[in-house]
């Protein structure tokens, strides 16, 4: 039953998250492995060429699939996500080919060095999985399975789809509780305790399947040991020095919240505006396939300009020594930086780091395994950009290695990194946004770091504990904690995730101070990321609880009657109805969903019994055996449901435009304006609505709470006056409502 | 504003945590330091004079405490705590009386060595003080400050108790992440995602404040590195050997999550009995003061016999060797069990084990600081039972100990653990459940894990990473969440306070299938601990959706009317009303809210207006002011708001007694027949109603979502038919109804 349901759910998305992983881990490691080799033999001009190329090639394909074949597999997929659970109907985005488009794209579009991570399509693809598994039938693939057909309603659906994004967060970082807490902070609008126990069970089935695959293989290759879950295969930024935290501390920690905040509000505001920019560029074009042209054209131009200034710009730098350890009387002074021999010891640098064009020089290591000796260097931007971002966030995160990064090559890298991956988040390709924002917060936050290092000194854990806080990797840490939350206000899902992410609870009141912070300071200066592209992308998203601004002061809706804000006069369907009405009412609107009022005469009789909907409508249009003439006695109700459950109960009509061609013929023929149907045996009794006298603030709860898409508003006496939906709940047409009203009673006053 | 106040309630609660903590380590350090020192120079009876005495001594006062001065502050608070949150009025539970009588109850009852933890009074606690602080006046104390008052309001007050629960969670374990979601999970009703925001803020000063003193101070005495948050003071039961999770650890882990589930079920079932048991005994009882005599003496007979047993009980064990390693010649084999020598190389025993009345030998240790020779030995039961149940739990917690612990010991510890906890928590006295359920987990788990090392021989992670997770340390771990999720079913934040208990987050996996099963298989057996106690407690409580069984099977409310379980004939108001009536009314019934309808004649005119409270009616006719004759004009409203809204809105009626006498001369003098109040400016119009065709799931979903208390019933023309409130909807009360009208149905069909 729903168990097993979100079981599998948990175990494809593992699966396919275990299989993105691999994909990703070979192609990278092929292409800078390969880079790496031909800038050793072949030098700068081949590098470029090798990378560059390799790069375009994959972004050419990612982005061309996505342009072509399917447009709504682009970016991270979130916010369509978002609003869907919302309430509003996003075309195409749960459909098997575009987990396929998005699958293949995101591949290449993160294995091609583009600054993006996997992460966004990953839940994307999640809730693909849970939308697609529940129901067991796809219209595309045009097969219907009769499995599990008791989930083909609205709420499961909705709920497996919750589910999958959860378990798309599980599985891409490894946190199952941090999976389950973000689906339920931001992707879900509606929640209860019973669905989190079962997301629970489905993040940690995820969770399972791709850390116990990726434990047995590294690039599909069967590591011997199956079953064996290491620790740093699944841990994707282990902390492996643990620190002290200390009250101090907070100090750089509030900088970084409040530069996480601003930097994160300054990413979101560029994002906007590139969109805007994007959509206005591409609006001028007037011809179909110039405009594919040049959304495929805009990523490859991305990654022609990243991939050079990967791989050119370490050229510009000098090689750093690889260590400050000097023992015994193998000191050979001149090839390192006078700072390093004063202060430094104790710190040193990472043993995976980038040569580059770099010596590699020898390492002489004494018995105990420490470096006794060398003169290896290395390039520190290289180290940053000439590998995937994963892979550069350890780096940046790495403690105890004070010196491994300086100031202008941070710097450098911070300015590229944010403008690239600002612009890239919104192109035509599957990408996400996470290992950016980490990166760039690892950045800013390792340069924090630096500045107290400079300003005190090195102090290591050994030598002095009650300073051993003031470590750059710490701070990379915390920076990333803030940029991300920065970036999507993000609290709680954030920290569980950091958390999980880094295997260090103890630095977990810092990394809640920054974001704490971050959300503060952000909130200040623009919206949060996804629901900013919520408005981008003219979604209708309701948010918990109404905030409605008029002239800079917030309103207190509680003042405001509903039928203040209720769209008026409303076609109303009487129980009994002429099959030429309904006809004409269903071409003429686009409505959802009519309210139905006891037939009778005069404007006095239209007590509102329920609501119908469109589709119930057009279905029984569909079928004439329903149809009565005026005079046969509804009241009796001889025969109550000549059309079964299941075929009103249609998720959609079988065909949609040989419908209209009938409706225009019930429209135009004047025999079926004495033809009748009673509407009384399909209308649903069961639709709340409200008296027009009604609080605004309590109309807007209601309809939130309780996920309705119209909201009947009835006068005293039962008869509709009016209806409610989404739509006249958005802020803005609040906004404009509500700003009528005021000025009516300003008006009255005088 | 707010953020300030969940500031207050944080820092307050944190500062409270750490009193509590630093009292209980002072008493319990002296107690068990005492007792150590008569046994080994005294010998048995001294020791367990002192160490009864003084805990009967704790007992006793803490028990007293409770039983006259405040009865509501007994046991953990916890159920009464749900049942506030979820709607029902539990007298006294947020008095500033209550929580001075629990905080010294609580010293008593954790310090004099009772099974049972500061953890679950914390919460209580915690949720005193977001309630307090919150409306910044007490009744009881006499005090009214004018700060915060649009905080004294019903919405807010319950958001700040929850906050402040969450921040007792937070405090108590250290954990503000599993805080927040402990409060989201198990205390509240009513929960929105902006609450969340704030609450996190709220328990993360909540663990800074209690990290920060707790790291700074060891009992009271300053330890000189202010703000450096040491690991040890702040993680409870840190683990410091990290292992690799295995597939193969999962099988255990499944068996111990069903052993979970079934023990957990069985705690659950003997606290119900003996709640029932404790009551049938107190009710024979007749006077007043042998019933609290009875209160005060249970708890001491606790103390008593566990005292007793924890000091007398290891006398019946031998002692242990204490190390088992032999490096060089220095081996004398005569001391140490063959197995021991044959087998267990790398495994070892803590260091600060307890000696009892074992000779403490001479340790010689190498150059590397690993014992070369030792002939210390030490009692394994005294290790669990001569101190403070958080230490003991580390010690089970320990790893790489195989042996520290065999199977006598803890089979024994475990029968008498359970018992003694299960007898106390239900015990007139401040105390928390969670480390006695730790303890029990551990204890079993513990056996699990010794059972494997029997089967399969030590494996140490130096020498066969693969089979290193055959631990019992790691196993005591998994069943100490197993029994803690079979008791209290909790799931996400049990996972998350796990985590962050133990900073060891490479046991997510293994906790979270173990907490899966125990929730599983412990859903089949009993009600969750804290609803089970509710029932017993009698206080009403809603689901969040509604589960109604008839003849064993669970019957589907969509296929019932509203009209199936409403109350009926309701009392109502007409807008214009006698203030005889009123006041007869007020006297007749006890109900808290009554449905207004228009003023007219016949019953054909009963248009439902809104909702008036019983506060809102007395407090109108405590205001003589308001009465007006029978032909005056009420419809032209002269003078809308007669009564400010402050005086309307006042939270209770200053003086009951006076009101009732005044209601009193209402009824009887004749005069008051023929005055009238206009009960219009005062009517809650923004009450919602339902029709009676409307499905009862639906009614169940909107009253449950919307917090309500009363749920008017109309028909079609909005006319009142019938009232719903909680108790119509509780699940015994819907059962019998809905019998009823099944049997109808029945009938109806013959």
């Amino acid at each position: 039953d729903r168990w097993v349901m979100m079981g599998l759910i948990g175990f494809s998305t593992g699966l396919v998250g275990f299989l993105l992983h691999q994909m990703i881990s070979i192609i990278s490691t092929l292409k800078w492995d390969n880079t790496q080799e031909y800038l050793t033999r072949s030098g700068l001009a081949l590098a470029w060429v090798w990378a560059t190329s390799i790069g375009l090639l994959l972004v050419m394909f990612g982005s061309a699939m996505v342009v072509i074949l399917r447009p709504s597999a682009a970016g991270s997929g979130l916010p369509e996500l978002i609003g869907f659970l919302n309430g509003t109907l996003v075309r195409h985005i749960f459909n098997v080919k575009t987990l396929a488009v998005k699958f293949v794209s995101c591949i290449c579009a993160v294995s091609s060095g583009l600054p993006v991570g996997p992460e966004g399509p990953m839940i994307h693809m999640g809730s693909l999985i849970g939308a697609g598994m529940s129901q067991f039938k796809s219209d595309t693939l045009k097969f219907d399975i009769p499995f599990f057909q008791r989930f083909r309603n609205p709420e499961d659906r909705r709920n497996f789809i919750s589910a999958g994004a959860a378990a798309g967060v599980a599985s891409a970082f490894g946190a199952p509780v941090g999976g389950l807490l973000f689906a339920m902070e931001e992707v879900s609008s509606f929640w209860s305790m019973k669905l989190s126990w079962q997301v629970f069970f489905c993040c940690m089935v995820s969770t399972f399947t791709t850390d116990l695959f990726n434990s047995a293989f590294h690039n599909f290759k069967y590591q011997g040991q199956f079953g064996l879950f290491k620790t740093q295969s699944y841990i994707i930024f282990k902390v492996l020095e643990s620190l002290d935290v200390n009250i101090l501390m907070f100090i750089p920690t509030v900088v970084l919240g409040v530069l996480g905040g601003l930097l994160g509000g300054l990413f979101v505001f560029m994002n906007l505006k590139l969109a805007r920019l994007r959509r206005a560029i591409i609006s001028k074009v007037k011809q179909h396939w110039k405009k594919k042209a040049l959304k495929i054209v805009e990523p490859c131009l991305i990654i022609i300009l990243f991939s050079t200034a990967s791989v050119l710009l370490p050229a510009a730098f000098n090689c750093s020594p690889y260590s400050c350890y000097l023992s015994g009387e193998k000191q050979s002074p001149q090839s390192y930086s006078p700072r390093c021999l004063v202060e430094e010891k104790g710190s040193q640098t990472e043993v995976d780091v980038s040569l580059y064009t770099c010596s590699p020089g020898i390492v002489i290591r004494d018995e105990n395994d420490s470096i006794a000796f060398s003169n290896k260097t290395f390039n520190q931007v290289a180290t940053l950009l000439f590998l995937t971002g994963e892979e550069a966030i350890q780096h940046l995160f790495s403690r105890q290695t004070h010196w491994e990064f300086n100031y202008l090559p941070l710097m450098t890298v911070l300015i590229l990194y944010f403008t690239m991956a600002c612009w890239t988040c919104g192109s035509n390709i599957s990408s996400g946004l996470v290992v950016p924002m980490l990166f760039i917060g690892a950045l800013y936050g390792r340069i924090i770091g630096m500045l107290l290092v400079s300003m005190f000194g090195v102090k290591s854990i050994t030598t002095d504990e009650y300073w051993a806080w003031m470590d750059p990797g710490a701070f990379a840490l915390i920076g990333a904690a803030s940029f991300f939350g920065g970036v999507s206000r993000l609290t709680m899902s954030l920290t569980v995730i950091m958390m999980e992410i880094t295997n260090d609870i103890q630095f977990l009141l810092p990394i809640m101070v920054a974001i704490m912070m971050a959300k503060w300071v952000g909130d200040f200066v623009t919206h949060p990321l996804y629901h900013a592209l919520l408005e981008v992308k003219c979604i209708p998203f309701l948010d918990a609880e109404p905030v409605i601004v008029h002239e800079g002061k917030s309103v207190n809706l509680e003042l405001f009657k509903t039928s203040d804000a209720m769209a008026s006069p409303v076609h109303v369907l009487h129980s009994k109805e002429s099959v030429s009405t309904i006809a004409q009412l269903l071409l003429d609107t686009t409505h959802g969903g009519f309210p139905v009022v006891k037939s009778g005469s005069g404007m006095e009789n239209h007590q509102f019994i329920g609501l119908i909907t469109r589709l119930e409508l057009s279905v029984m249009l569909m079928n004439s055996c329903l149809f009565e003439s005026a005079d046969s006695t509804s009241e009796d109700q001889p025969d109550i449901s000549q059309l079964d459950y299941q075929t009103v109960m249609a998720e959609k009509l079988v065909d949609p435009v040989a419908a209209e061609q009938l409706f225009h013929t019930y429209c135009e023929d004047p025999q079926y304006q004495d033809l009748y149907i009673n509407l009384v045996p399909y209308v649903n009794v069961s639709a709340p609505a409200v008296p027009q006298y009604f609080s605004l603030h309590r109309t807007y709860i209601i309809l939130r709470t309780l996920g309705l898409r119209h909201l009947t508003v009835v006068d005293g006496y039962n008869n509709v006056v009016g209806i409610i939906t989404r739509k006249d709940l958005m802020g803005f047409q609040m906004e404009e409502k509500i700003g009528a009203v005021l000025a009516n009673r300003l008006e009255g006053i005088r």
